[in-house]
């Protein structure tokens, strides 16, 4: 017996016909004389009905079967009588003759249910159960697809997939590397990539002209949030290109995405943000645009309000007031309400998050008795307060009063409700500083990475004034999450050296560490550049999931460990041996 | 100025268009007045010409450049006077009007071209240049649009594409693994993957019905030979399936790689020949069959031949004679080229390799005279022998002479120059013994793997008598290479019992080797087969390379390591220290 269906497949159009279904008992009644089995595969759930007085042996064998069990049946599609309307097939059913029992299954340990509500860890250690689940079935189909859409359209705009060693060298400067130990060269190791960054720059310099790869990079960094060992990019570079040239073509490609996907159509071009516009209304150079509530700078307005904390703040250098409007919530939030949106405050740094609002009966503040009433109005005016709103402040740095009022600006849209996850709002964020001040190593480092090259127009600051530079950076941003990120590179030999002393780095120095990358350099390198998507949380997104491991297989657990394989485990004495490394008495 | 067109792309038909171009100086000759470049780019090579009488400043620009430059030029294609049909763009010019120096070059330790004779370290070393050679560009589009033919054409047949963990455990029974140590759980360690074998039965236990991947796998093995410490499969699993459903996807899938890379049409169903008849026949499980020479069984006829070392090994069980017939090639092995062929049939364990001859003269043969009349008349009947025919014998156990003749047989192809690399022979090799003997551990082992289901009417010989048991195994051949293996699955538990038994476990050790898969099995799984093909070889043997080095991006040398990175190389101590472990002393 052949299958000739999936279960999910069946719909009106096949009534009558023979079909031949395999997949698993999802649930089995006898309602004397006649079993109802929903019979589930990878497409969906079908009912299948035996009748004991039509036929005796198939209605017997099928009395016996239980949960999972694996069956194939034969039989006729038929309209149903009372029909279901929650899933495709529920006008139908199949009309059994035979049934044969492929496997019989033990009681499983966690439901086959979407919303089985059992622990992630029992999930993961009966991963190929949890996998069963419908809702994750469609999460790995979608996940294929994406890979499939993003697969073609590359392919036809000329990117090459390429692939990268995974046995390579430790990456200086970065996160913490996986290690892997030589037998052949005792005492030496491979490092597994942090990204092939160095690689697709080679390729670059090897005339490939456009490379791409969806590839497992790893990570052994702690694993706070939703971070995994091991991750999947989609990884793009182009030679011949300015910033404009990438970033058309990766918004094109992530319009396909939604479009075929989700069929989500997406306007191009995408909004181009510079940092700092997105930093000054935003607080963040990830905005989620899918709702106001942007920052307003205050600072000249509280120059001379009377209140000493924003006029202190509103005199000194890089310091400064700023505040949010939440227009139209003012009821929203009780002064609980609002001390929960200030300890998300304090936790990026600030001492207080000030509120004013806007009720029916005027103004309502423990501030306002602060504030003189010229600087109030100039306030109200410029917030464009109404009866209704909430008005939340910070005075402090500029940095704190940004990721501060930044994050309290999320968390009060995600306590509204206004945070859809269907709705998509993409973005570009560019002109990113080319430096962050290394507080703790007292220097300049790299925000994005040591060969990311600045603005033509502040080449220039490099050695004046390398806290201005701008780099050829960009980031694409959806709904407040960071998909992808990239840059123009450098080609030119005496910029990079200008970057190096920058970076604080003496000539010597910088061969230690990118020796190799250097001295391709020399030897006829192409204008280039490119970008790397997180493809977990693309797909996350997609699915409308809150955790990558939700749409990653087999993922590892908090410890980095998995509780169905065990891995990581003891080791072989001999393996070791080989390997010549000893374990360390802890 | 943005590119419009590849260098290789200009033919007659862009005549009179003005392009921009951007690419690699080949070559540049200045014949006073005139300068003529060759610029490269990943698609191909295109002359530019430089007039100084038309365009001083360009001219002047362009006299400054050397090999290997990379340039912008702007210009009119125009039909060429002497005409070059050695390149696809010989019918045309650019007659260039402007030119950018977007980068210099210093001279490049290789040369840019296919034939360049280096050392292969050298090349490594400079990967990134000789990776500029117009043969290793058409090498990895090649590999890249085998991927992506191999990519839609599963997509299109329901297969998932799903991703298995990179940091895994490791295998039980099999090649040694890298192993990775972990930070987080000191003394522990993870395994990178030799196969995703087990992660794709689980994705089948999962119901994903369909899977694939095509993905990288690790094995620290010596590199004898042409093998890679990591190498990339196209690895499929697929539920409700038997043998030839399986065989018959994947030839499909093969001659689309075929059919759209090469333009080389394959006729299917391809052969399907049983390991006895391979063995027999061409004495390998992995025959080519692009060429005759068969071995033909002669133990009959030499029975009272009155050649004792024929005579002996005819009696004895488990020991044959066989012959092959060099048919029409006598005059091309001289003594000294038969005394080769020799040395060939003694590495494989024969103790000699006898012969005849039949030249124009009659029977010439260091035999012929032990041997009387009426067996010469049975061995050259049997033999087919002609005029022109030599004929080599072993007479040996069963194993050395299919071993002995099976490579004696391509050797002689081989100095026949008989093996056409762009004639493709592809067939099926089914039926494999589901054991073989492991002479030194006394027991047997799983010639696939443990999990490999016998035939079904073999399945009584499990117990009674596991060395007659045939597996649901095969192999895809081509030209006398394995592209791919893999078989039907054990799907029910008391057949895996009795398969552990047979292999000498006890349930203890199957269940310490194989627990999770064993547990999975309990709750419900389909019948399931897979297979496996290596992508490096499939790739090698398409583009006519000798070595899957020439379709790596970034091989390793045979000591695992590589020139261009150095990787590997010295880790940090704090790192170890991390990592709870320490270097031994040698």
């Amino acid at each position: 017996m052949k299958r000739t269906h999936y279960c999910g497949d069946l719909r009106n159009e096949h009534i009558n016909q023979e079909v031949v279904l395999m997949g698993w008992v999802q649930r089995a009644r006898n309602l004397g004389g006649l079993i109802f089995v929903d019979l589930r595969d990878r497409e969906g759930i079908c009912q299948i009905v035996f009748d004991e007085e039509i036929d005796k042996q198939a209605f017997e064998k099928a009395s016996k079967i239980g949960s999972e069990y694996v069956i194939s049946i034969s039989g006729i599609v038929r309209e149903r009588s009372s029909k279901n309307s929650n899933i495709p097939t529920g006008d139908i059913e199949i009309f059994a003759n035979s049934i044969d029992i492929l496997n019989e299954a033990n009681t499983p340990p966690i439901y086959i249910k979407d919303d089985d509500d059992v622990s992630e860890n029992l999930r993961l250690k009966y991963r190929y159960l949890d996998l069963r689940k419908p809702k994750m079935q469609k999460n790995f189909i979608l996940r294929h697809k994406v890979t499939q859409i993003v697969r073609n359209f590359l392919s036809q705009e000329g990117f090459i997939d390429v692939e990268t060693p995974m046995l390579t060298k430790p990456t200086p400067e970065g996160a913490r590397d996986y290690l892997v130990p030589s037998r052949v060269s005792n005492g030496k190791f491979y490092a597994l990539p942090q990204s092939p960054q160095l690689f697709k720059q080679l390729l670059m310099v090897s005339g490939m002209d456009r490379y791409y790869q969806i590839v497992k990079c790893f990570r052994d960094e702690d694993l706070r949030a939703d971070r995994q060992p091991e991750f999947t990019q989609i990884d793009c570079e182009m030679s011949f290109v300015d910033m404009e040239d990438v970033m058309q073509i990766m918004e094109r490609l992530i319009a396909k995405v939604f479009d075929e996907a989700l069929n989500v159509k997406i306007d191009l071009p995408l909004q181009r943000m510079t940092y700092d516009e997105a930093m000054s209304r935003f607080g963040s150079d990830k905005p989620d645009v899918r709702f106001g509530f942007e920052i307003v700078d205050l600072t000249e307005e509280v120059k001379d309000c009377g209140f000493s904390v924003f006029e202190t703040s509103a005199m000194e250098e890089g310091k400064s007031v700023r505040a949010i409007n939440i227009n139209g919530y003012e009821s929203n939030f009780t002064r609980k309400g609002i001390t929960a949106l200030e300890d998300v405050a304090k936790t990026y740094g600030a001492k207080g998050l000030a509120w004013i609002k806007l009720t029916s009966e005027g103004v309502n503040s423990p501030i306002s008795k602060f504030i003189n009433d010229e600087a109030m109005n100039r306030i109200l005016s410029k917030m464009d307060a109404k009866t209704g709103d909430l008005i939340l402040f910070v005075a402090d740095r500029d940095k704190i009063v940004f990721d501060s009022l930044g994050h309290v600006r999320i968390d009060a849209a995600k306590k509204l409700d206004l945070l859809k996850k269907d709705e998509y709002k993409l973005l570009y964020v560019t002109e990113f500083p080319q430096f962050e001040y290394d507080e703790d190593n007292n220097r300049y480092v790299a925000m994005h990475h040591p060969f990311t090259s600045p603005l033509d127009e502040d080449m220039e600051l490099l050695e004046s004034n390398p806290s201005k530079v701008r780099a050829k950076a960009y980031d694409m941003v959806l709904n407040g999450v960071e998909l992808g990120g990239g840059s123009i590179r450098i080609h030119n030999s005496k910029i990079q050296e200008k970057m190096f002393t920058a970076l604080g780095f003496s000539t010597e120095e910088a061969w230690d560490k990118f020796g190799f990358l250097l001295e391709a350099f020399k030897y006829g390198t192409p204008p280039h550049g490119g970008i790397a998507f997180g493809l977990d949380r693309l797909i996350m997104l997609l699915a409308g999931e809150e955790s990558i491991r939700e749409v990653i297989a087999f993922p590892k657990t908090q410890n980095a460990s998995c509780p169905l394989t065990n891995a990581p485990s003891e080791a072989d004495n001999t393996a070791l041996l080989e390997l010549g490394i000893g374990l360390l008495d802890n």
